[in-house]
C-alpha cells in the first residue's frame, strides 16, 4: 500500500531485451541487430530528468555509464562511442550508449529515426547477450 | 617545446561563440537560435572518449554537465533536456546541452542535421550570453 514501483516505460521494454540488472540500472540491448545499442534505465520511479536524481544515485549512475561505455568498447571496437539521454519520446530517463562504425547505416549521423531497426534471431540474440553478461561479471 | 597546447576544433569553433570557461571545459553556445544549444568542451588535448579522461577530471566533467544542465533548465525552462556525446563528425570530445521544447522544427526528434542553422544576431548572441554568464557567476 502506497509503496512506489518501477516499472519499465512499455515502449523500451518492447523494443529491447534485458541483459542484467546493475546497482542502480537496468542494462537492456536494444533489439536492433545494426548496432551494439544498450540502454541504462535507472530503476527510479517517475524519474525523467537526470539532474533530478539524488546526488548519491546520480554518481552511481555516472559510475555504470562508464563501466557499460568501456564493456561497449572492449567487446565491439567501435570507431565511436555514441551515449545521450533524450526523452523526448519515451520520457521515462534511459541512458543510450550504441558501439558506433565508419560503414555503419548512418554514419556520421546519429542512428535515431534511420532507416529500420532488424532484430535479432535467437542466436545472435544469445550470443550477443552472452558477451554483455560475461564482459559484466 | 614539446608542450601539447589545447585548441577547440576550427568546425566546433566556426560554429559556436565562448561563453565561460570552467575549471575543466570551456563553455560554447551553438549559432543556432532555434534551440539554447551548449557545449561543454574539455580542455584536455586529443580526448575523444569520455572513458580516457582521468577518474579525478571526469568526476569534474561530469559536475560541469549536471551544472549546465540545471542553468539551461532554470533558464530556459525546456520541455526536456537532451545531453549527448557522439563525436561520429567532430572527434574531438564535446558534450552537447540542448533545451528542447515540444514545439520546435525536430521535436520529438533530435536536433542534429535538421534543417538549417538559424544564426545569431547581435542582440540575441548577447542576451543569451548575458542570461548564460549571469547565472553562472
Amino acid at each position: 500500500m502506497g509503496t512506489v514501483v518501477f516499472n519499465i516505460d512499455p515502449q523500451l521494454g518492447q523494443t529491447s531485451y534485458p541483459v542484467i540488472s546493475l546497482a542502480i540500472c537496468d542494462l537492456r540491448l536494444v533489439d536492433d541487430t545494426r548496432w551494439p545499442w544498450t540502454l541504462l534505465i535507472p530503476r527510479i520511479p517517475h524519474m525523467v530528468e537526470m539532474i533530478d536524481i539524488s546526488p548519491e544515485l546520480r554518481s552511481q549512475v555516472w559510475l555504470e555509464i562508464d563501466h557499460i561505455s568501456r564493456v561497449m568498447r572492449d567487446q565491439f571496437s567501435p570507431s565511436k562511442l555514441n551515449v545521450a539521454w533524450l526523452g523526448n519520446q519515451v520520457r521515462q530517463l534511459h541512458i543510450h550508449i550504441i558501439a558506433r562504425y565508419q560503414d555503419d547505416e548512418a554514419w556520421p549521423n546519429p542512428v535515431w529515426g534511420v532507416g529500420n531497426a532488424k532484430p535479432y534471431d535467437t542466436a545472435e540474440l544469445n550470443a550477443r547477450l552472452s558477451i554483455l553478461r560475461t564482459s559484466l561479471k
